[in-house]
């Protein structure tokens, strides 16, 4: 049996941090799926029509990274397209403490295992939410992206 | 003298990770007020009154603990009752930090102190936030309640 | 050449626990620039004019440090005003992974250099976050701050 | 029922930190022992019948604190002399994260509970390992002890 | 390509903690390799053999685990026996600052990826050093280990 | 006046980590003094001797670097050279927490400011400790250090 792995996230923006994480996966599990939450209550700052696009350019050359959007919880959507295992990155403690709340969580619902890997050093410092305020302000920011934003008109 | 410890909280909602640090509690001082902190700035997602008959109901056999709403300030509303001890739980080190921080400025306000139970090893991924996220998706969350909740609608 | 450190924040308000690190920076820097960032994205409970005044007096017999408002990412601002370091405190483990991150991404944009300083211990749980919160109810913040605030009308 | 408190420790030296602990806990419980444990394995710096001594010299005026030397499990001391609770400090993470791996055995060995408080700030960075090399080196230590030291002859 | 994970320690003793780990773990990879490390400058508590037999026999059903011991760096064994993974255990941030050490440097060493999985939250207060404590004053340790061990003489 | 900061450590070996930190020091102070601490109860690995040429060797560009050896108290040591400062690395939590007690001992002594500077993340998992265990394996450790070690013979 073909063993997925969902890398779940808002991905607002995805990150050379995130792309570290799925490509060492993909390495573990026969198959990645990159799932994008849907969040009503939170607006996104890049569009997931434009996030889905950039990113399945990039792994364009990685026929076992998928990428998919979905609403309602991880869980319900891991089982939904026969995921077991739950692909996420730890850059410090503080990810570790998330990381350890959500993942008895996910076991705890649908018997999901969470799986860790440590982000990359050099990536360890590359947030969605930084790179939000770096690019708000005009400023650059292909460096921590996989992929080359389109221009702000 | 009896000894009363506040438990503050939002308790939005009460979970079994907070009815296990009460239980505890109780056995240690001689009354337990649990005080439901009314934030005229954060929206409840479980109602006030609700909430406050559904934890009375889970301590009905518990003589020693009581459920008061406040408003205010949690050090103010401590001295109110009387309470020389608050009662909290430590579930893991980000829990730790911002205890610290809080312990501190009671203790400057009012004397309090700040008396800290770990959480019970298999209730520590409880947390009010995620049982939140489960409930708006439709999934049952009984599991994590001392108490069941009314239908939704 | 001079050594000027930029000591970034919102400052709302500026406590004893900010003035501990200024004047133990001013120690070991030619200048410091105390820079409040504008956030247009985040209302201010004490208004940034006030704020510059309040902590203009308190350094007035320190020459070597300065304030300034500004807008747009700290990294650029500390280019602008020809500061090579940022300085910081610490006051805890959440702090530094904080502080960790954003130390990278400034090293990364304009080579700035991050100095850390701890926090002294009796100062470490004074958050401007908490002060808010007890000012709001009406009680007396003065001990926090190095300045006496303007009366509530 | 009186609620007694196991305030262990290896208290090479006791500090002032450790004096702390015990006189807030000692407005918790009807008594608190403070445990000395002999561990077999490892040479003491202070020779425990000196730090019995004076340990019990520095709370002569507080009749519900006693100091007894033990070996042996902590979880089995403390059931010999009917405590149901053991006291501990907190200094920060490391401390907590420890702690919380000790409180789980103890409740799992002789169901005993453990209270935490946190070490008041300004005595948070007084540590045995760090005064035994204080005072290894001929320098004073009074300061961190609540109690004076013989003299090194 | 068979994936083979080594799960690298002393196992002075191995407990239910470990077999918890190895278990999951087993269900990522083709086949687990637990490698006791021969470490000469540490005298080990159980005995190599009695430890490496009663590991065997708590995974006989498990045809996809193995147990070997090893001595000199961990990196170099998975090299040996064909691994490119190695599997740990997170506990907490304690450990997690450790496996982000140790992480790395395999990773440089021999391009090994760490895989983590978090402790299971009942399991996660055992430890092998806690054990061997409570062993050596003569209590049972039978419910902290997944094979019973053989008498004390 | 020149402003001195002492850099403290057993530097047993040197590593590039400690090198990352000396330079960008040296842009902050006029003068570091790496001073390496002889600890009578603990054997070096690597002899002080040839670690102190070493280190020499890799700062001989940098005339403000110097090397010395001492033994006692760090305070007492930064006292006699003139040292206000102490200059110090952070890699993660853990040395945070290490140092924010060793900060405020050395404060309280000789009134020494600690001024802490973030490890370079490619360089935050070399410590003195996993290049001992590597070098003792006979695997090459040059690209840890900032100078060549002499051949084992």
């Amino acid at each position: 049996m073909k063993k997925i792995a969902l890398f779940p996230g808002s991905f607002d923006p995805f990150t050379k941090g995130h792309q570290d994480i799925v490509l060492r996966g993909s390495q573990i599990f026969d198959e990645i799926v990159i799932g994008i939450g849907k969040n009503s209550q939170k607006a996104r700052f890049f569009s997931l029509e434009t996030m889905i696009d950039l990113i399945k350019d990039s792994f364009q050359d990685h026929a076992n990274v998928q990428v998919q959007a979905f609403s309602g919880l991880t869980a319900t959507f891991a089982k939904e397209i026969g995921a077991k295992y739950l692909l996420r990155g730890l850059r410090n403690t503080t990810d570790f403490e998330y990381e350890n709340t959500i993942a008895q969580v996910n076991r705890n619902i649908n018997n999901l295992e969470t799986v860790l890997l440590i982000t990359t050093p050099e990536l360890a410092y590359i947030s969605s939410t930084i790179i939000r305020d770096i690019y708000r302000y005009g400023e650059n920011v292909d460096k921590y992206l996989p992929y080359k934003l389109p221009e702000i008109k």
